[in-house]
C-alpha cells in the first residue's frame, strides 16, 4: 500500500472539488479514430468504482472534467456519471478553474487538479492538491505535489478519490464493511 | 513454472464452482466505448483456451460471470460460451455467491472466486479458493489465497482452470496428450 | 541484436514453409468484439514488413495461417496477403502440419511452426523449427527450439523471416541496399 | 529530463522541416481492421500537443508524413492538423525527402526525420537528424542519432518537437509562461 505523507494527507482533507484533464488522465492518451471520423475512448472500471466510493461517502464533492478537446462521447459520459462541470474546448485551465471556484465560493486550496501535459502546469501550480499520472510529461511531475503510482488510464482518478477518502479517515470503514 | 503451495492446491482440488468478475479479470479493466453508446470489449484467447481443457477434462465444474454492470456483448458471450450462470447489475456479490450454492448445493468452501477490486472483497474473503489479478488494487492482493502471475484480461481465469487441473493431477496427461 | 545459435541457424536455413498460429502470435491475443458481434483484429505493421522482405528474397517459401478459431477478417486479411494456406477451425494442427507437408512435398523439419498455448505443442515439437512468443505459455517456452524476443502481436513473426534470411546470409545484403 | 547531448542539439537548431513515418511512429504498430475492412488508427494526444506547442513558436517549420501504406484516415487527419505534405504509398523514402527538400529549397541536413523499420534507414542515415522509437528495429537505432525515451505511438513525435524548441532555447519560456 501506498504511504501517503502528512503533508499531502492535509491537503486532501480539505478538498472539495476534484478537477481533471481527460486525455492522458482518465484515459491513457489514446485518439482512437475510425474511418468515419468517429471517436473511440477507453475509460477505466477502476476510476469508476473510485467515483461511485468517493459519492457514497463524501457526497458534497464535486467534480469536474476540463479539456481542451471537444466530443459527442465525453459530453455523454459526463452526463450518465454525473459530473458536475464539463469544460470541453478549455482555452485556459487557470482561468476555468477560478471560474468553477468562484460559483462554488471555494478556494483554489480547495481544489484537487490532475494533469499530464504543459498546458495543466498553470492549474497543477495552483490548486491545492496537484496531482499527476506516472507517465505524465517532466514538468509536470516536477510541479506535482503527488504523482500517481499509476499512468493515465490505469486508475489515476481513482487514487486521488481513495487519497481524499483516506485523508478523511473513512478508508478503513469502507474496507471493512465489505468484509 | 508457477509453483502452488500444498494448501492452495487442496483448496483447489474441492473446487466444483469458477466465479468471477468481468471487468478486471476478464478484460484490462478498460470500458472501451464509441460515440454511438456502443461498448466493445476485449477479452483474452487464453482465458477460452482455459475454459475449453477444464470442460474437456472437468466437465462438472460450474462456471459463474458475476458484475456489477450491464452489457448486451456479456449477455450473448455467456450465452455462446455455454457459461452456467451469469449475474449483470449485481448488487451484493457475497449473497450472490451464496443463492448460487444453495442452487448447486455446494457450501463456498467448494468455490473459486476471481476479483479484483473492493466490491469483491467480501466474495473473496467467503470462497474456499480467493484469485485476484496481478493488478489487482492492494486490499484485494492482501486478502486473496493466491495472486495471479498474470494482469486482468491477460489469462488470471485459465491460470485458475490450470491450477484447479494441476490439483486433480490432471495437467501432465493433457500435456503429454498433446506430445 | 539477438545473437541467433550455429544449431538455431541450421534449422532455420532449411525452411520451406512457416505455418503460425493467429492469435496470441500475430495478435496479442485479444478477441475483441464490438456489441454487434463483429470483431476487431490488431495485426502488426512489423510482421507485415518481415513478410514483405521474405517474398522479395525468398520468393520460394510458402506462408500457412492455421487456427483453431474462425473468422471472416481472417479470410479476407489471408487473401490480400496472399498467404498460401489458410486453415481455420483446425482441430489438429499436426495433421495440418502434415497435409501442406504431403500437398508441397517437403518434410516437418523444413517446416517454422509459431505457437504460443497448449494446443500448438504438438505442431511445436514435430517441426523443423519451432518458435513462441516471449509471453506464451510455460509449456510452449519449453519446447521450442527459439522464444522470440518479442510478445505475441509485437513482430514474432517478422523475427521469423529475419531468422531465415539470416540463415541464408541475406541480411546484411538487404541492410546495405537500404543505406 | 532527458539531457541532450550537444552536437544533438546543434543538428536540432538547424532544422526546417520534420518528415514521420506513420505507423510504428505516430502510432504503436498496430493495425486494427474491423470485418468490414474498415481500419482504426491510434493516435497520442501528446504528439498533438507537441504539434501545436511548436506551430506556435516556431511556426516556419514544415511537417510532412511520409507512409508506405494507405488510408482514408490518414488523409483526413493530416488535413484537419494541416500537415504541410502527405505522402501515401511511398516506395521510396529517400526520393521523396529529396523532392520535398528541392520543393522547399532546403538541405537533407535540414530535415529531421523519425522512422522505425528497415524501410526508414536510408532516410534516417540522410537526414541531418535522425531520430527512432525506443521499440524501433536494431537497424534503425543503430543508425539514428537519437533514440526517443518514448516507443512508437507514445510521444516520439513530441519529443521531437521538444529537441527542435529546446535547441533554439525556446523550451524554458514556454513553460515560464504556463505557470
Amino acid at each position: 500500500m501506498n504511504k501517503y505523507s502528512k503533508n499531502l494527507l492535509t491537503s486532501a482533507s480539505k478538498i472539495k472539488l476534484i478537477a481533471t484533464d481527460i486525455d492522458g488522465v482518465l484515459t491513457a492518451g489514446e485518439i482512437i479514430i475510425l474511418e468515419s471520423g468517429e471517436e473511440i475512448k477507453v475509460w477505466n472500471v477502476r476510476d469508476r468504482q473510485g467515483l461511485t466510493l468517493l459519492r457514497k461517502n463524501l457526497p458534497e464533492i464535486k467534480i469536474a472534467w476540463i479539456t481542451g478537446r471537444k466530443s459527442k462521447q465525453v459530453e455523454l459520459r459526463a452526463k450518465e456519471q454525473k459530473i458536475d462541470f464539463l469544460v470541453q474546448e478549455c482555452k485556459n485551465k487557470v482561468t476555468t478553474l477560478i471560474n468553477i471556484a468562484n460559483k462554488l465560493d471555494i478556494s483554489l486550496s480547495e481544489i484537487a487538479y490532475i494533469g499530464d501535459d504543459v498546458i495543466d502546469l498553470g492549474a497543477l501550480k495552483k490548486s491545492g492538491l496537484s496531482v499527476c499520472p506516472k507517465d505524465a510529461v517532466f514538468e509536470a511531475k516536477k510541479i506535482s505535489k503527488y504523482v500517481s503510482q499509476y499512468n493515465g488510464g490505469k486508475g489515476v482518478f481513482r487514487e486521488v478519490c481513495e487519497l481524499i477518502l483516506k485523508s478523511r479517515k473513512m478508508w478503513d470503514d469502507i474496507i471493512k464493511k465489505q468484509l
